[in-house]
């Protein structure tokens, strides 16, 4: 019987991640990772395939890497596993010892509960390459898409495609409607004025976007014809892409016992430990509580996947790291925009009862601002708790580094930075690279909040 | 007699953030910024000036957002001070009564002691619009020329005017020659391997660069035909630009008795207090400390400037804020590559006697990597106190947020941050914005530092 020290069953962020960092803390301990898919597409990449990339093939991780650095890859799927024993059954028969496992299963698309989901030419985005292909050539030969979900994979898809009809894949123009249940795009994640800025991007590149609609059924006789939204309009449709958020993958888990929540996940604790000793699970398949109050929360991003798969990797011998809880940093673009945004909205922090204070600041990104490709009004938003003074949240939106850039804000809450701090601090400035000293926004948007919160008065310190 | 709450004396990083403090923190006060010049150039901007922007003129900062900001902007200059009255007398006889003083005045470029160095077309770096105008009519009209100094001026400088030169602005070729002292270009603010790669960069683009040289004399009757260096070579040259450093601007505060060291500059304390209650002083003229170990330092930039600024104008009438001391943050572009780098190299922690950990990452700055753009090696080297574990020092390599993205270690720096702190925490990524999540610079290094600090034990926390 085959044996390995750590099998990790899931080979996206969290299992690669995961599986990197045994081998990095432990060289000795053979490590394999058991991904049923015969490639790792880039999850968040997935949009981009159809704009950007144009293929595929082109958004798959490559494995080199992973095998250069020691991991075991393996596509079989994974049948059954006995806990007692400690071994794993795959799907050609052979069985498969641990001593450690790491179950990092993702999730699946969720989809809505409503009629004619089994319709031809409607689809989640599943991290398949097969099935993304699928969805390529449907939507190469549909003239009407509707693209249900303004969230983040919806924009992106809802992007992707424009830009897809853009490039000439089409000899007519494509109508392409984005259906949102909720009064603004991006609302779950992103404060009102970046949604409406985000929509009004998406408006240009001739979306249709629809807000406050909530879709009733999906119709056609065996291939998808038309959405119909509840307020009775149908929007017609030759394929329909669903993006409205993902589903733990909970079945192994389930299926040897562990304990797991259909909506939140494997049950794991700070560590990533399961109920059993000898078990973790990371990513998109463990439950998640909020970093900022402990609650549970459906934060399921990459970032979130790979950082847990660190801490469970960390602790298969010893407890050595804590998970801090899912903090929720994105980034995105949207036509000639891009947003990034780390922790909590003002209405996350209303409805968490946290009293905060706002900074704002409206800056070019380059200086001076005559320099070519300088974005004029790049801008951030920060949030501070009123009472600790600390950094709770915050967005910037502009130029390509509103990522790295948001990042300094994700760094700065998960340390426990204060308004004060951000604001005094020196930054990397330079003409070509980022604001001027006097408006790098991260600064900028703390001190404008640390006059709100200031008297003016001598510190107690 | 006119009279103004707070009297700024300079218009540049130091002086316009403290005057915009000012403003923020007490609207009702009366602001004045004495400023010499017509227009502000932005200071970090002037090398960028001959080969990006092909304009003096669209280097200057525009007076209208200050002025609607609420400042007063005065181009006399400030002939003397009357401590006891609290009083400035200008240019034009008038006299103006201040409540608060804060000195801004500045740098002068150094130039070295040798021979020669008032000859024609030999130019330091002036903060003046005319005289910039004045480089760069001599720059179109030279065959050969030389910049003296690898620092990041005169590493800009030959890079620009390289740039100038391929951009048509000679019929002939321009040899361009680029001498520095050290063993390496940078060598001051950059890990060696940073500066060997900036260092092709400038060679690829055709610039002789010559390092481990020693200028010895400026030869040329009236106006410049050679460098000679003290291996005996001479470099034909038309033009010389030198840009070796900075000298403090102390002559006022010298005028009117305030302590200050010709080398130093002004004697400040941590809240930027000269020792008059009522005199300030902040950026270039100002004595600086190190963030690290509280010694003397020689860092002068327009962020540790802008900073200094908020702190003075902050503390004018309370103690409010403290300055931590200079962290040494910046960003630069060399060719196609660019650097961002923050706290201290190597080679400083070894002077320091501070025993470090080295945390590298050299990963694409997109995912996958076959995103058009995408720079397939960008790198971050991150350096972390093997005693406390936090991080003291950092440089990203690669694409164009190398200074934002090092903008995180320069908080993390500044906040204390440790290496398990950075590697645990959730960055956000994007496939057209960051790294992957496997792969994102400062949590990769930080994590590879991490565990060649652990034991694999459990923590003690």
């Amino acid at each position: 019987m085959e044996k390995t020290d750590v099998l990790i069953v899931g080979g996206s962020a969290a299992g690669l991640m995961a599986g990197l960092t045994v081998k990095r803390r432990y060289p000795e301990k053979k490590v394999t990772i058991m991904r049923k898919a015969s490639k790792t597409p880039v999850p968040c990449g997935i949009p981009y395939i159809y704009g950007t990339l144009k293929a595929v093939e082109k958004n798959n991780m490559p494995d080199e890497g992973f095998i250069k650095q020691g991991l075991q890859l393996n596509t079989l799927a994974v049948e059954s596993i006995d806990r007692g024993n400690k071994t794993a059954d795959l799907a050609d028969g052979t069985r498969i010892a641990y001593d450690k496992l790491i179950l990092a299963t993702g999730s699946y698309p969720a989809m809505p509960p409503i009629p004619g989901m089994q319709t031809g030419n409607v689809f989640g985005i599943k991290k398949e390459p097969e099935y993304l292909q699928n969805i390529q050539k449907a939507l190469e030969s549909s003239r009407h898409v509707v693209v249900i979900g303004g969230g983040f994979i919806g924009v992106e898809m809802a992007e992707q495609i424009a830009k897809m009809a853009q490039a000439g894949s089409h000899d007519e123009p494509v109508n392409i409607s984005l259906i949102e249940m909720l009064p603004n795009c991006l609302m779950m994640a992103c404060e009102q004025e970046f949604c409406i800025d985000a929509e009004r991007e998406l408006s240009e590149m001739g979306i249709n976007v629809m807000t406050n609609a909530q879709v009733q059924a999906i119709q056609g006789n065996g291939k998808v014809t038309g959405v119909q939204l509840a307020s009775g309009e149908t929007i017609p449709a030759d394929a329909v892409v669903v993006g409205i958020g993902v589903t733990p993958n909970i079945d192994l888990a389930r299926q040897i016992g562990l304990e797991a929540d259909p909506r939140m996940g494997i049950k794991v604790d700070a560590y990533m430990r399961t109920d059993d000793p000898d078990i973790f699970a990371a990513g998109d398949c463990a439950a998640k509580f909020s970093f900022f109050d402990g609650q549970p929360t459906g934060i399921r991003l990459a970032s979130v996947a790979a950082s847990e798969g660190m801490i469970a990797a960390s602790n298969l011998y010893h407890p050595l790291r804590k998970c801090m809880g899912a903090v929720g940093a994105f980034g995105t673009t949207v036509g000639n925009s891009s947003i990034g945004a780390a922790g909590l909205t003002t209405k996350a922090a209303d409805a968490a009862d946290i009293p905060y204070v706002v900074g704002e600041a409206v800056f070019p990104n380059r200086h001076p601002g005559s320099l070519p490709g300088c974005v004029a009004n790049m801008k951030a938003k920060l949030l501070f708790s009123r009472d600790t003074g600390k950094i709770i949240g915050g967005h910037v939106r502009g130029g390509e580094s509103t990522a790295d850039m948001v990042n300094i804000v994700a760094a700065a809450i998960q340390g426990g930075l204060t308004a004060e701090e951000l604001a005094t601090m020196q930054y990397a400035t330079h003409p070509l690279l980022t604001a001027s000293p006097l408006g790098y926004h991260v600064m900028l948007a703390a001190e404008n909040a640390s006059v709100k919160m200031s008297d003016n008065r001598p510190s107690q310190q």
